[in-house]
């Protein structure tokens, strides 16, 4: 790979993310333009920006995109009900591609030749930003200083900081205890005391929820509308994507709702564990299910359960922009055209579970199901003939094993 | 379909059960065998053999078959984390195909040429009922007086019972607010009350766990320990399946875990609403996912879950006994092997989560994930060139888009 | 079901569908409105016009519905590559939702309460017919003689017709030596001589295609040009899409293509052995399946791979119109918007083969497969790490066997 | 990766494998033991001897493992009817996982600490050699001199091989047209002449079949017999493995049967051209499907081939050795417990055709399927219950449609 001559690099305005901006300007001697996203991590932004024109950024983008985030990312893959390996919200790379979608944008405008992002060489992350990156340009040179770069320990990477005159907060100086992302979506942590899976993470770790032991000893009741799929109403109130969510995640987390403990597989090969919160989300997923429950026949149901595992993976996997994520995505918007309801959802000590659902557009039908006299609905003699032919094939199987054994 | 000689009935001991004991021996002239089966439904078993045998059955059946029924039916099912739509732990569905298999194999016995069931003709426990049977006997004729008789209301069976001498409970004179299924797995409740899903499930319905406002204050830890996917001791003591699966019964009911309200797609076509206590599965799926966290790689997990909605739709609609559900089995058994190890599992007011997991069998690597010096166990710069070669053909694709945009 | 009121049949003007025009009318004393479709079946529809005005119809339809026929089911189904039973074209399948779709919308026009179709109880024309009628006419009656009836027998047949004045051709007096189904797409053959699958099927009962021991001695290439997944030209020429399958079956059927001898599993239960003859179907597949290779890239080929047997079953079983059926074509179609270019097949002696393939679409990237030099196109060295990263699971599951077995 | 001390070189005898075993000598000053399998790729495997011992080999391995290649390998693989990418029968992909497997076996024994292959860097066969080899022993050190060394030119090559005095064949100095690997299973040739996927293969690329045009003119019919989903025998004589696909190859290649000329996608992200070969494996797939036909049931048979895309793309891309594919192989086998019987099979001019096929296994029930008088084996009314709930949950969607419409 050539020098790169101008980069558009992923800026938190964090440590790790000064010293690369640093780091490129010295090693390429080339330009370097900053993009720090509010995606809803909770941090205010406008520090990056000091921090950036101080060491010399060429541009700075400071954008808030949190309702494009939820809109065009987060709510797409609730539609499907994604789950990785049964459990994982996906709340780290749902995020990776609208952050590459930028940079590439921005890299475009800027005239830039590179993007740079600060995710490691052991993670899903570089894979996610570079296959995003790659599928919407191709020509675009990306660089992962923490696969190529020597400083490859705290001590070398504060020595360069300071060698750089790059302040370092006090309590940067010592390493974290663990490792942080988040978004509106969620907050994950990995890494160091949450290394071995058979100890309990420590009630520190967890950032976004209380622990459902001090969640409210009340349950409380909350209405979700959806439109075609997405939510756009809480407790009858219509808000915007991002504000949904948002609302979800306030609800949630004082209930103590999201949390998972779990262990997966990366992309890369390696086990890891990570400690999830994902509040809203949760609340979301539920009230998704509850009102595909009444809404969604069961062929649509059953293809989309089937087809569910391989869209999570794609996501988990970086290939948000590919043909056969897209494919999917088809596949199950074309699902949703009547996922039109609401749903009654209580929190409580950890759980959110539906309790209600109702819509206009139904398929729930009391006169086919009920009890009492359903006046000529259905007709129980058609059992019969389902029966039987569904039995047909396994009596001819059954036949057999006895012809053979007789 | 010739009249029967001699029918083996799967009787409860309940009224609707005696009434078709007395329907086919009035409406054929035949000789009936009652077989009541233990699947630990909670019920005293003894009042069955004294009301068959004061209304004349021919011979009687009663057998505990807990430890069948978990070992064969149950413990295969959880190997492969099975929930229909989602979120159903199939409770009712994985015990018909044993107890069709008992009557097939006393039919045979007994000389019989017909089994009888009471289920109605509008749900799914026929279907279950009668393919397994006809899997297991293409010749048995299978008599479903729900769908034949013309005792088509309360007064009417009340009335055949009267008739017949059939003793009627009090409390079973007036109609039951909702009908319940209840084995060793679970209790379902569906029906009358809860027929409208917009109505919350009155509290009175649950029978086998509490309220999680009920449950108590403090969390509680068990340690569920596994051997090649079977759960096999409890807190350090081994037991058998059904001393398990009753044990976890209790700690789960106890702190209200295990409640599902649900809009399920019966396979006869309609939907229905369902309340399910499945206290004891629900901790042993949250269980055993955390065992195969550390234990399965990534591509034995992926594919399990990518077949199994597919697995559990056969269970739901009746195809226990099919090459199809034997081949899933052969393919999810396989996987098993190494998902051995032990999981401490947190309980708390509704929630059963795993908090930590451990095995000798683990494929969890610290040295490979650690944030720490990994000693050359993983080079990060085999990472680009992982990278690389997945994105190639995202490159291609995108290099094809620039140049037909010119 | 009540009695019908007016009745749109299915009519061919054969003398089945005669008799049941009769039938129809006799048993319900209802009027029927006939509808004939020119499918491609290769019979002049005029004299069953005829026939069905001397017989009394209502009103008669008769629409040549080829181009429909050909544009929104035939080329839809093949942008999937679908073969049922990985060998069956689907001949027959595609096309009875189209024909009960019109008999619905007739129905509708007409003020009819009913249609009627003339397949029988033991095969899947019924269930195609009846679930494309339920799907589009929630309320509509479906009337199939051939399961009600009691002329269940060839001679109460032709008495029914003589006893009707219904006339009999002199050849159809005794029982044809199989049946025949035929359209644009396919001949099917099945029943009487065909029975026996261990019997070879006797050269007559081909109509659509020569022997290939009688095809042409030289072959010959045909190309075929592609846009977003339809055949659009032929050897150069643009052409609509019926005009395009006549040709091609002209073209294959010339060189015996498409023959297919095949025991197949009908959607009730049992199996049953055809033969077909598909020519023009299988040198669109050929060359649809030519084009995709230089112009779908794998995420995309291979997903519609993993869920074509799926969507073929949907079709063979009668659910074209259905929400999940629906799903799967959006995802297919999706992956069709680069499936441009042209092919060239050869046809020689019973064997369409694509021979080359081109397109501005195409992904196929000389500069990177060449085994001369490729200027950089690709490194090399990049395998390396993927191969690393794509094993290094593989090397923790052999490392734990290894630390298992000491 | 330190130095290796002792290789195990995969070894052919040609001028590629002889340039790599002089230069892993160079290069590392290590041992260099060859392996030379006679896979049935039609070459005399003793001058690779004389040549190893000219070159200083330190042991030399040379063996015929056709017999375990068509048992273990080839056979397993047919059992799923593999397909990659709808047309593919996977030669090349099956024969590596053996190859690796008896390297990592060798070296065990030779106590050597590396692996050695002739594949490219641009290729699949790096990818499966590789994961094999890891799948085996994880501490194996794999080397690839083709993405390692200087040798980037043939004249490179040449200069290498004159230097150190390796004899290079006349026919061996100018560049082959094409690039070719044979083994029993199939000859793939690519490269050069083949490269534009627009121009038709040259007749002289073929090498194992005769062009279709000069196959005899008078069909041949062959009769397979199979057990447990193995083929057994040919037109009644009992053969093993390797001589039944040496048997057909000869059968296939004289009637020109089993030509393919693809656009593939390589694992590594490219498309490639390759002319196909598979004589003998072509009418075993045709054959194997032909006996499935009567012996498989449809719930069997289509999971099977659901599965098939997913079990081939594993094979493809080199993880034979994976819990995956040993699970789906799992899955298979389970399917081919009945798949015995026998089936004729018709060689013409380039096709291989199922005409007739038997069995004691059969699954096919003339007396259900029969349009005579079936004895009351089935009962059409029956279909009518089937197709009634069938069409239920559709009925329920249209009633939805118009409610909403309404």
């Amino acid at each position: 790979m050539s020098s790169p001559k101008k980069v558009v690099l992923a800026y938190s305005g964090g440590l790790d993310t000064s010293i690369i901006l640093k780091w490129l300007q010295t090693e390429y001697q080339c330009e370097v333009v900053t993009f720090t996203a509010d995606l809803g991590q909770g941090e205010e932004l406008e520090p990056a920006r000091a921090k950036a024109e101080m060491m010399g950024a060429k541009s700075i983008y400071i954008e808030d995109v949190r309702e494009e985030f939820v809109r065009d990312f987060v709510f797409p893959m609730f539609r499907a009900n994604a789950l990785y390996e049964g459990l994982y919200l996906l709340g780290t790379s749902i995020a990776r591609p609208l952050i590459s979608k930028r940079l590439v944008e921005i890299a475009a405008k800027e005239g830039a030749d590179a993007i740079a992002h600060g995710a490691t060489g052991k993670g899903n992350d570089q894979v996610r930003f570079e296959l995003a990156a790659y599928a919407l340009n191709p020509d675009i040179k990306v660089i992962a200083p923490w696969r190529d770069w020597d400083l490859t320990s705290r001590t070398k990477l504060l020595e360069f900081a300071e060698q750089h005159q790059i302040p370092v907060a006090k309590d940067k100086r010592g390493e974290a205890p663990f490792s942080v992302d988040a978004n509106l979506l969620h907050t994950s942590s990995e890494g160091k005391v949450l290394e071995n899976p058979a100890d309990e993470a420590p009630e520190y770790v967890y950032q976004r929820t209380v622990a459902p032991e001090d969640a409210p000893n009340a349950p409380e009741m909350v209405e979700i509308g959806f439109e075609k799929g997405d939510a756009v109403s809480i407790n009858g109130e219509s808000m915007s994507p991002a504000t949904i969510l948002t609302k979800l995640n306030e609800l949630g987390g004082k209930h103590g709702v999201g949390r998972l403990d779990l262990v997966e597989n990366r992309f890369v090969g390696m086990k890891s564990r990570g400690i999830y919160e994902t509040p809203g989300g949760t609340v979301l997923l539920e009230a998704h299910r509850g009102i595909e429950q009444i809404t969604l026949d069961s062929g649509a149901g059953h293809l989309k359960d089937s087809i569910m595992p391989r869209y999570a993976e794609l996501i988990y996997n970086g290939f948000w922009f590919s043909p056969e994520r897209e494919m999917l995505q088809a596949l199950i918007d074309k699902s949703q055209e009547h996922v039109t309801g609401t749903v009654r959802v209580k929190l409580y000590k950890g759980s959110a579970t539906t309790v209600a659902r109702w819509s206009d557009h139904s398929l729930y039908s009391e006169a086919h199901v009920t009890f009492e006299d359903d006046a000529g609905a259905y007709d129980q003699t058609d059992a019969k003939g389902f029966i039987q032919l569904n039995a047909l094939r396994l009596k001819l199987l059954a036949a057999r094993d006895r012809r053979l054994k007789g």
